[in-house]
């Protein structure tokens, strides 16, 4: 038997992959569990990475025309009553502002006073908010388009939580656009789906396919949902992001009503897209090994950790002199959209215990520099996402930095694409199909899970049946779909336009 | 009698302060109100202002040693119980969640169910959840100083709300930090108060006094609160920003310890400071006029519109060509830390209208393009805070817009520090004192309020009685009160180390 390669992380990816999802959040040193039900703490680490991604996708959501606001926390219940489906989605959890102040009762305790004659919800998504404020704003056709973003906390109670993927509280950003026809706000939706997949992908190095939802996963009020369906390394799938075609379901419910060209009152057409720091928990299981988290460097808080390794008190000053001098160096290079970032670790522990907490972390290059590497003129580097080490000379350290970023970048969205091709199968056997899914089938090298591409018939029974017997559900219906030609639905027979996407998923 | 000059705001600033003010943050289109109580929607013009607010503030978080991280929104009632001074100061106005959904009654509406063990409070300030947070983070004096800011929505249910000023939800950064001495955290608590200080000079152009708060007006739980303290056009004081000295209250409240050189068991000595959206009302109280909002360069969301003057169709292609190109090239240049910023404002609607409408938002300079500045290479061009109003060649105003802008920031500047100056001023007799806060005195002149520098003889009954008779407050105890020289309370008579500054306030 092989020697077991030791790795930072316990237990690895094949032992239990839920634990050391976890175990990454922690030793990566990205968010954790705080005392109030399902909120997390985001650790600077995390979300200096969430900046990032704001700073990312703001850019994009700005070239696209959109602008910025900032609408209440708060939704009177009876907003969210507006529209039938909405209310439904979202009444089973969330959080009821029922009182405004506290007072002491005869117990010597604080309780609950002074009630509210109309209860708050906390936002849970900002549709009917913004939608009373856009009727305001949109009189005539001239008013429109109205192409809004709001960065934003949201609540959701969800029972069961997980850092990052599912917490009571989340930041996000919502899209919410209004136009004047139909064919407008269809087009806002599908651009918004393609900024959210070059995001993904040029950004967080996470492949994605797009496509449509079935209406049973549609957006509670939205005539139709488009999404960013991403393969983690337990083969699920991750819905990473949603746009909504939402009709004039919204502009009926809120009342955005404009002048039209001919003069008549009409209702807009709305959208709403929205990502949220779930992303970071994609980007976790898309590219987290058993040694910790990878961060692809376009997102990474920082590019590079200079390691001064002093063995001897009398070196210290040189030697920090020295990695002060690549530092500098470094922050001149440009990478991607910004200044090189570097950290100097010069801090009085253990390096063995310094250097893993650096690999745990992800940051994509490290350099080890020690009087040696000094009297030669070079560092110590090692790039997280090959484990690759080498002696380098410092100016041409400094020189490749931003080609070894890019290199790692790439590298990575090319190991993703590569995990989700071989994970990727095309099944017309509901047998085999079957078999796939089920892991406990070990003997059956097809039994390991993935996106199995396969015919469906477009009805609920088959959807429901798979999803009973599997877990199993169709994650997007992809907009190419017709070109895998037509065939038969894997569970029931019957004709189909063509494959859709199955998995499990978070 | 002098023609009345026709202004852009009704009321004027001398005909209806308070209103005037409203009239503003609407022309400007800076915010509304939302028919959630107390709540506002920030409007894209006011949160592109917000947004440069957080980048300037950001970065000098950053650059005295700061990182950033996100904690719960909900509050546990027994933790805000944990100081008893803290939740006294915040239990009579705080947003209670005490349902987790929304359930279907016999009367055929949705009430609030599922019933929470504990009351949340949303967070009116984040002490005793970040505390807790700290507390499990500090171990060892190696883990600090901890050195933590939160950029976040927070909620006090006031009672009665004005846009920015005091609404019941508003963003604001809040930072936390912990240290291993009574003096780091003394230092930091300085320090913090003189980027404030920076902030609203450098940035907003707003001066500001600093000082201390006496014992009654301190943040609930706090040793010392500083405060810096800027003047209105109505002479009444903003308290702009807070930093607040917590001496180990919350740390023992929260049990923050860490394991000390020593080897003992210490209680970590902690501060708290934050600025909100409030700095908004302020820049438009300091520099606002009759016309509207006047924005200071270095914060506003763009720095020059290029208005189209198109009297005939047929010079339409020729003019928007030539605005093209006079925006690329003062794209080109940098004005302080960003681009020059420009707008072009194509839309087809009446031209006054529209060059009134950038009026009314405050943008630091308009230029008109007519077919006869097109001919002789020239723009109009308009100073929004002088006024001033001059043919200039293209060339000319591009290669100086930098300078013009830097010469409007300053002479902001200069302008409130003159208007603050004007109306500061000494007084030692009681009988001046209420004559100068009591604005019905309309033959004297001195009766128009602003900041009374007098001296307190240290004593709350003073300070209480010349709050009841007169509203006025003590702003801020100064650092170099010592300076002014001893003297008599100027409401007692008894001995005075220095003069303290009087005023009312928002």
């Amino acid at each position: 038997m092989a020697k077991q390669k030791k790795t930072a992380i316990t237990p690895t990816r094949d032992e239990n992959y839920p634990e050391w999802y976890q175990q990454v959040v922690r030793a990566a040193e990205l968010a954790e569990n705080s005392d109030v039900r399902g909120c997390m703490v985001i650790k600077p680490w995390g979300y200096a990475l969430w900046e990032n991604i704001q700073r990312g996708l703001d850019k994009m959501f700005k070239e696209t025309g959109h602008v910025n606001a900032y609408f209440p926390l708060f939704i009177p219940k009876s907003y969210l009553e507006k529209e039938a489906e909405h209310v439904e989605g979202f009444a089973k959890e969330c959080a009821v502002v029922t009182h405004h102040r506290l007072e002491l009762g005869e117990d010597g305790k604080l309780h609950p006073a002074g009630e509210l004659e109309e209860p708050l919800i906390v936002r849970p998504t900002s549709e009917t908010i913004i939608g009373a404020t856009f009727a305001k704003w949109v009189q005539s056709y001239r008013d429109l388009p109205l192409l809004i973003n709001q960065w934003a906390n949201v609540v959701r109670w969800e029972m069961r939580t997980r850092l990052f993927l599912r917490t009571a509280e989340f930041l996000w950003q919502e899209g919410h656009t209004a136009h004047e026809t139909e064919a407008e706000a269809w087009e806002e939706t599908r651009k918004m789906l393609e900024v959210y997949k070059t995001f993904a992908e040029d950004y967080m190095a996470m492949p994605v396919l797009t496509g449509e939802k079935t209406a049973g996963e549609r957006f509670p009020g939205a005539v139709s949902t488009l999404c960013i369906e991403a393969m983690m390394q337990d083969r699920k799938a991750l819905q990473a992001g949603t746009s909504h075609f939402l009709g004039q379901n919204f502009a009926k419910a809120s009342g955005i009503q404009y002048a039209a060209r001919e003069g008549d009152k009409e209702f807009a057409w709305t959208t709403s897209w929205g990502v949220s720091t779930r992303l970071i928990g994609g980007m976790i299981m898309t590219h987290g090994d058993d040694d910790g988290m990878v961060m692809p460097p376009r997102l990474a808080p920082s590019h590079v950790v200079l390691l001064p390794i002093i063995r001897q008190e009398e070196d210290r000053e040189a030697i920090l002199a020295y990695c002060n001098e690549i530092a500098a160096k470094l922050r001149t290079q440009r990478f991607h959209e910004r200044e090189v970032e570097v950290v100097i670790d010069a801090r009085d522990i253990n390096a063995g215990e310094k250097g893993w907490g650096w690999v745990k972390k992800g940051i994509p290059v490290r350099a080890e520099v020690g009087p040696r590497d000094m009297a030669n003129h070079s560092v110590f580097m090692a790039r997280r996402d090959t484990g690759e080490k080498k002696g380098i000379d410092k100016d041409e350290f400094v020189a490749t930095i931003a080609q070894t970023l890019e290199d790692i970048q790439q590298g990575m969205l090319q190991k993703a694409r590569d995990y989700r091709a071989a994970y990727t199968r095309e099944f017309d056997s509901y047998d085999e199909f079957v078999a796939f899914f089920t892991p406990e089938n070990k003997e059956r090298p097809e039994a390991h899970g993935g996106f199995a591409m396969s015919h469906w018939c477009d009805g609920s029974a088959c959807e429901d049946k798979i999803s009973d017997d599997l877990s199993v559900t169709i994650r997007t219906v992809p907009f190419d779909r017709a070109e895998s030609g037509a065939g038969q639905c894997v569970c029931c027979g019957k004709p189909s336009s063509g494959r859709v996407v199955f998995a499990k998923s978070y």
